[in-house]
């Protein structure tokens, strides 16, 4: 059953090599790759304005912290929701059209382009919510983009060499076609009513546009909830009709891992384009205050630096868990693309802990607090991660490779890397509030330090393992952990 | 020939489900994806310091710009060429480990923070010229990035399945190692010294570092003249020996690709991260300066807007460029992708062009000499592109597709698009010259028509196409130029 529910769309595309054979299409493996850059910075740009909130030293971080809560983390955390809905349309939207023409690169370009200015026109919602002009470009944006997409299936379903194999080959070419547009235009028809109420009554068209935001997440949801209470799980994937087929089965992978790096990659670089704009010495500040010594102007910067490299230690690891989760995920369901939405939105946050945590220094109180914000949103980045594997134990036959499965020889492993982070966060947080003299540097040596736990870990995981295999063999009994890493067997050896 | 040159490693990686079963070892493409990702935007980030110059209203733009020129561009430009080649490098390196597990994946995320550092180590070299600072800083990150490189050479050999599959095959495998590890090593000794000099006498230590980051261009320019004049063109491969073969070969297509992708990628967005910081009206602001009305506070920036949109339509078209000219591109040289280096850099001066056209609207000089920096910009990074073509139709039998060679279905058309970007650029340029009342306006407006210009050339070449073909049909002689697009053959008969 899970061979023919996966598209060969995304093999194919980076495997072989481009077809410009045929009616000059182009396989689309590069476009939706570009695609997914360009969404996942625009998902976490809005950070910027958060994290780069003059805090003054006199003030205390509780309240604006509040302050901060209230508007700006939700306008980013909106942000980040609707750019991933848009971003998971344009998935489902290029799993029916599976090859591209120039009419196409252009059209999801000028589609782009759009996507890209939904947070600004979000921010100006946020900012003035009792003024028209911020939820009519929204809305306006969104109704634009659903046309764009209707017109890239309208081309596809024209050109149908464009579309994906199965649909090629199926007999209703037509009723497809009405039910993909419907189901894209939904949502923009939503968004004309929430533009024109813009005008009369404002707060109609906030809940029509977050009906639109969250509705696939409630049907979701609704689905879910009825096949517990009716208890037919494994009639599920039946009672789907075959033609929504394509736009329910599980999110492309290899897109879900693409969008995952852009977000690490620019939450990683966003803190040293910070430091290479801000922590620089002025030529003229160096002579006046630091009697032309650049290093005394530089170790003013010092905090600045440990932080940058805590950060970009803690990112790093983070995407390092991340990529080993998704080695060993063969599939990744709706629910796991949610759940690690929300892992990359915490992860957007980073830049923010960062920005904390080397503005505070010396200031124990606001420096305590700082600490724990950044502990806390390490804890929910990497609490999310762990819940992905846990939703892919439970069906781990469709969505686990079998190494990884329970009783796996990578299971314990797997384990052990996804349980470091949110032991290290709660251990951080709660010596914050233990030890008084704790503070900043200690935090950033902390980070620091974690690659080298994750080497122990290994070698830790592998003690504990021999010791369990030795223990059973002991006891004569035939033992499933087999852990053959240790010695170095040829190849055809470990094979089996 | 052609077959043996390319490692198997881009396309397995990319095809294949991971491959966890031996020795843990996993495959390497999603790890060279996020370091692609984190190597673009760390080259690209050195622009923002010159995009946010602020350069004063009654200041002439010709004095600024030349003071920008001298400092903060080449910054820019260096700093893009340092990463580029330490890309280059990471290319090579995970041209011979082909395979990697969680150690690599470590040390390679050690590795990228170092890189991340350069920046901004070299703009500190450059505020400091005579300090050892900077020069110190710099060197020791290059030293310790080789150091890093070596030990994952090493860490290869210990676990040959990791190796690239010729060099796993092959018999003399110390002798790789040392000849591998030399190559590496080779950069990090100039590095060293130059730290070591740079407490004595600091112009030798700029003299090893340039000699460092040019040494490869100088080489590979040295070969050729040689070629040239002895006239040995054919004999080139055969003259490599066997060992330097993996560090010799073409760059990984797909690795060019994904580098060039993340470039565009922010590029088209730290546009929007500027707008979404900046332009959000203040809702003090509207209400004492703007009556309240947030449209009226709106239309202050409206020609930000305005730029934002040509911006991102030139960027994305140029994408668009890329993304065709290497879907008929089979194979990246060492030139062609030393061309797309400079290609990218001035991609990467994009903002800058965005933020000096939305500066000065009013101001008629600084205006007309904003816009010219900005079609100087794109004739520069599209006239690369063009050249990329040029070097490639010199070799077309290993470098291009077949359908995109000389005379192919795809010629006539590749050329008319890379021929596009330097005639509208170049073509602006001289409008600014000729027409007084030329404004930033007009040139944006002009900017996004571009695109509408690239489906009436499609439409014009088609039948540019079928006029020859015409003319040749009466004259009875067989044509090569057919172009059976227009009509909707069935794929059987199209294939031939």
């Amino acid at each position: 059953m899970s061979a023919p529910l996966r598209p060969p769309a995304e093999g194919e595309a980076a495997a072989g090599p481009p077809r410009p054979a045929q009616h000059s299409s182009q396989a689309s493996h590069r476009l939706l790759a570009y695609s997914d850059a360009l969404l996942s910075i625009i998902a976490t740009v809005m950070i910027l304005p958060v994290a780069h909130t003059k805090i003054h030293a006199d003030q205390k971080l509780g309240e604006s912290i509040q302050q901060l809560l209230l508007t700006k983390i939700a306008v980013y955390l909106m942000t980040f929701l609707i750019v991933t809905v848009a971003w998971a349309a344009h998935v489902r939207l290029f799993q029916v059209i599976e090859l591209i023409d120039d009419v196409l690169a252009l059209l999801n370009l000028a589609c782009m382009m759009l996507i890209t200015f939904l947070p600004y026109s979000f921010s100006l919602m946020a900012s003035f919510p009792g003024v028209p002009v911020g939820i009519f470009m929204f809305s306006t944006c969104a109704v634009v983009i659903g046309l764009i997409q209707a017109v890239i299936v309208v081309y596809g379903f024209y050109h149908p060499y464009l579309l994906n194999h199965q649909i090629q080959a199926a007999e209703h070419q037509a009723v497809y076609k009405y039910r993909i547009l419907q189901i894209i235009l939904r949502g923009p028809v939503f968004c004309l009513l929430a533009a024109v109420f813009s005008f009369f009554f404002i707060p109609v068209s906030y809940v029509l546009l977050g009906f639109v935001i969250f509705f696939p997440h409630i049907t979701q949801l609704i689905i879910w909830c009825k096949n517990k209470t009716i208890g037919s799980r494994a009639e599920e994937p039946h009672s789907l009709e075959s033609f929504t087929f394509y736009l329910n089965e599980p999110l492309s992978k290899e897109r879900v891992e693409a969008f995952s790096d852009g977000v690490y990659a620019i939450v990683a670089t966003l803190l040293i384009l910070d430091i290479c704009e801000d922590n620089v010495p002025d030529s003229k500040e160096v002579k006046d205050k630091f009697h032309d010594s650049v290093m005394e102007a530089l170790s003013q910067y010092g905090r600045n630096f440990l932080a940058y490299f805590a950060s970009f230690v803690t990112t790093g690891l983070l995407w390092f868990v991340h990529h080993s989760l998704f080695l060993h995920i063969t599939k990744a369901t709706r629910f796991m693309g949610l759940l690690n939405t929300f892992s990359l939105a915490f992860i957007g946050g980073l830049p923010l802990a960062y920005q904390l945590t080397s503005e505070f220094e010396k200031k124990s109180h606001n420096e305590i607090e700082a600490i724990q914000v950044s502990c806390v949103i390490a804890f929910f980045a990497s609490i999310f991660q762990f819940a992905i594997w846990i939703t892919a134990l439970f069906h781990e036959r469709e969505t686990l490779h079998p190494l990884a499965r329970y009783g796996g020889k990578e299971h314990a492993f797997m384990f052990a890397k996804l349980a470091l982070y949110p032991c290290v966060s709660l251990g951080a947080f709660f010596l914050t509030c233990l030890l008084s003299e704790f503070s900043t540097a200690i935090f950033h040596i902390m980070q620091i330090v974690v690659p080298f736990a994750f080497l122990a870990l290994r070698i830790l995981v592998r003690m504990s393992l021999a010791i369990i295999k030795s223990i059973l063999s002991v006891s004569r009994r035939k033992n499933v952990l087999l852990d053959e890493e240790e010695t170095c067997l040829s190849p055809a050896e470990t094979l089996s």
